[in-house]
């Protein structure tokens, strides 16, 4: 198995406002037969909390993505490739792979970066794919939407759909949580101490502020999608919001996703974060505009589920080859 | 301690479309003086699958109603008052107090039938406070603003307030139960027969249907508030519930509440329907325009927190008297 | 539907030294055809924190004891009986119908006071059957195996037995909150003001307690089954509770149980006490020793199971006539 | 930092029951200033379902443990160490650190294989520390039992001590899995198969056998605590766990414990698995021995406490040094 860490310093994430590292550690996968021929080229991206380093640990009785491929590319249920792991972590815990003022250019990073250095220093046949998983899944939703020039294929799982469902619920705990605290900096101020970031009721706080970080964007700061002194919601930020839900910006990006060879979408019947509806709801209206997704659902929540990128490797390999 | 069973005949829930009982058990707080003087009615309303005959059980280490009451009025914590407790229950659970055409007409079974009963058959002053918790709560509310010429006083515990947070984040759990019974009809069905009615995750899929039966009805049956097919809200259906949520009918009821001589408003920090987020929006909507009500909060959550009635019958006193 | 509340009066709980009343409210049911015949009597005890009262209210969706036997006789799935409710509730929410130093005669409250009352009062056949669940069940377990001459029969409902699983659990959480509160004293001056006794983690340490005062008495208080300064079991204390579990009391009880005419075990195969283990353990041991004990497993938690009174009397019902 | 992954070649550990791998990947760290001086040996035990690779990933916020021990040393507030990441997985998750017929020698690979290797292939004082957490803290703790001419200190971190609260409550949990598979074999069969091997209530099950695959094998399987078809506890076989319970070892080990520099233990009052009794019981008891362990407690939970490991590391450094 043949992994190579690139220790990538952008450009674009220079000076970003969060101070957040420029060197990115990108683990590069190179399929057995490397290099001896060109290979297409998958861009996973990891959820929420995650960066591409943790795609090649190993964990107890669990693939790293490494062996997965190399597993799968064995059994003949994908083509040789070469999958791509980038990190746009953020000090907020992600960067939803969009540019914004108040994180850094990610979106740059990755389109402008990243896929232009790997067609430059890998035997890649310019034929490229992007998944992931849950943040990763938006990710490679947005990036697909926004980029069909660069990817032919995109694999969302469990992607974040539909943020009446998928965020709405968090407002109230995370309000709870931020008044607790005397507000919005102080918050954060705190919680940069705390030994565990992610315990107990943070989580909804956590994820609110870095999506705001992501969606509402404010100079280098972000705009709340609720007043913390009532916790009423802000009509106007909300709407910021929404026009980064994917199923909204199909209004927009309907035309792009019909270039793309395949758009896989799959989501666990027991998601806890409701993302099956968005899913659904998004699959309803990408048919409704010409679009020919495949949809899958499978019983199963949101936790785990690496072992579905099976799935959409196959998939995707399949769309990518049967472009040559 | 004195309390009168009432078994009302009402005429108004005559043919009610889901076959509930006409003959609704009213109990009746009688005060120690009574019948020497003139005395104000308290109107006491359940949340969520009570009904009034559940006021008067005794449970481990907790007080009746009618055992508080003695004790309050012994205490000189409150004046000597009737305590009226309605039965607005309903197949599905409860009524919002409102009238419905899938449900009944509740809102008149109180308003036009139980307080002229109550004033015809006891030595009444005519003044007059509703109160009550969760679904009571938000009952005490919409009927005091609705009915200023009824009640001079009122009392909303923990009530039912901004529908985004309390009820919204239930419909995702919702469809899926209903889509796993194979939709509204088959899960009614299923559900009547089932000794558990609100086990598990059933509360989320009861309770907006209960909800919809009130403030969305269509006919003798009612529109859910999304797509049964993909999970999408439906915009023209939310609309209807939203015109029940009591923010938004502050615009039109403002001048009404103004009348009162006392709203009282409170909530605990930890609701788990993030109740206390609709309690500071509405106060801050209700200042806004001119409306003084009384807003506590209190450390603690949704349940069995009936000794907040301690606080709320004191201040309800003070204010009835306070207007002879 | 005929229910007579007695208000009884008990000599042997005079003094009790937890001051619990001495005024016991017992409601007793009346069959259709009372008082043209003799009846059976059924005996059916609540669970911890439960009292005969609480039998005949009534909840939402639910049926009061009365409503059920109204039906079941009406159904003809059991005969006509007599069932009283008795009030064995203490400060700490049960006495597991024993007599105790700390707590006061329960035992003989059932056996010496209530049981002569009723064939006193009313016309019975002297056949008797005791049933309840949860610590009801237990109580319905220890009263059979003691009295054999009292009661033909016994139905235990998810009854309390196999301490090590349904008990020993609690302790680790016990300990916790009696050293939070600074030891057993103050815990419980505190708990007794509390407006919630149960909520959060008070169940484990008060159900915890309470045992004690039922299986550890020490003169008016009670040894814990642990030591508190460093939690560790106290071998000589769970010693005596252990004297107390059915399932060891087999050995000195066997040939009572096997006078009966029906020993009735059942238990939800998902109980939240796993009281399922302690049904399947008590089973075994009573077959090897003789007995046979018909024991019935069904799909269900710990949790509103008052269905399974349909089964229960049912087959004491059969069980009691067969004895004419 | 500098960190060296050896991928070292057990020879106890061939032919091993479990088919588990011969090679184990042990991360060893190494400090600042290597190889200029000697230094004393941490060796650093994971929990369960740990191995030492792990400690050297890096998560969201989180320090691998070779960039905490960087910080530490660069802040002085250990001494220069070299630190060894041992691998004791199995098929079962974990070998407890223990020889045992059904998973392995695991004790044996640490004490006769990594520990001469290291001292043969690294210039060390023969100084040693054995740390850990949960398993890894008991791991720990039995080695330094055991072994006090190998280990001059050890530290537990919220340790599997006193099994009656840290095991046995599980046992319910894992005979109804084991049931509902169709007993031990049939479920380790599913299992294997399984893509999420602890989910839901899996731990609870999963935990048991492996804990019965070290405390009570018999020959290349295990005996279970309980007895399948009631639930029973097995005596016998809980008495065979019970000698592994480093409080009852302590009878045997005390004057071992006693030659240590230093017995660091400590636990989160809020442990899920009530380790902080142990440890309170482990250390009154070792006290009365005539131990002198430093006993301490902290308020947080079971998860992500590797922040305590800059207390243990201090504690540690400064027993070693204070040795020289």
């Amino acid at each position: 198995m043949t992994v190579e860490i690139v220790d990538f310093e952008s450009r674009v994430l220079r000076g970003n406002p969060l101070g957040d590292p420029i060197v990115r550690r990108t683990p590069v996968y190179l399929p057995p037969s490397y290099p001896k021929r060109r290979y297409p080229v998958y861009y996973m991206l990891t959820g929420f909390t995650g960066f591409g380093e943790m795609q090649i640990q190993r964990g107890a009785w669990s693939e790293s993505l490494p062996e997965r491929l190399d597993r799968l590319i064995g059994e003949k249920k994908m083509a040789e490739a070469i999958v791509v792991m980038p990190d746009c972590f953020t000090r907020y815990g992600g960067s939803q792979y969009l540019n914004s003022t108040a994180t850094g250019r990610y979106e740059d990073h990755l389109i402008r970066e990243l896929v232009p250095f790997v067609d430059d220093r890998y035997p890649t046949t310019r034929r490229r794919a992007v998944l992931g998983k849950s943040s990763g899944g938006y990710g490679a939703m947005v990036l697909g939407m926004r980029h069909p020039e660069v990817f032919q294929a995109l694999a969302c799982h469990s992607g974040d759909l539909y943020f009446e469902y998928c965020y709405l619920p968090d407002f109230p705990k995370a309000i709870d949580l931020l008044r607790k605290h005397g507000g919005l900096a102080p918050f954060l101020k705190a919680w940069e101490k705390m030994p565990k970031r992610m315990a107990g009721n943070l989580h909804a706080a956590v994820n609110t502020l870095a999506m705001a970080s992501c969606y509402s964007p404010r100079g280098r700061g972000f705009d709340l999608p609720f007043d913390l002194g009532t916790g009423e919601m802000r009509a106007d930020v909300w709407k910021r919001w929404k026009a980064w839900d994917p199923i909204e910006m199909l209004d927009r990006y309907a035309r792009n996703l019909k270039k793309l060879k395949c758009v896989f979408i799959d989501c666990g019947t027991r998601d806890q974060f409701a993302l099956h509806h968005g899913a659904r709801i998004f699959v309803a209206k990408a048919r409704r505009l010409g679009i020919r997704p495949v949809h899958e659902e499978f019983d199963d929540d949101h936790s785990s589920i690496s072992y579905r990128y099976d799935r959409s490797f196959a998939v995707l390999s399949k769309a990518l080859s049967g472009s040559a």
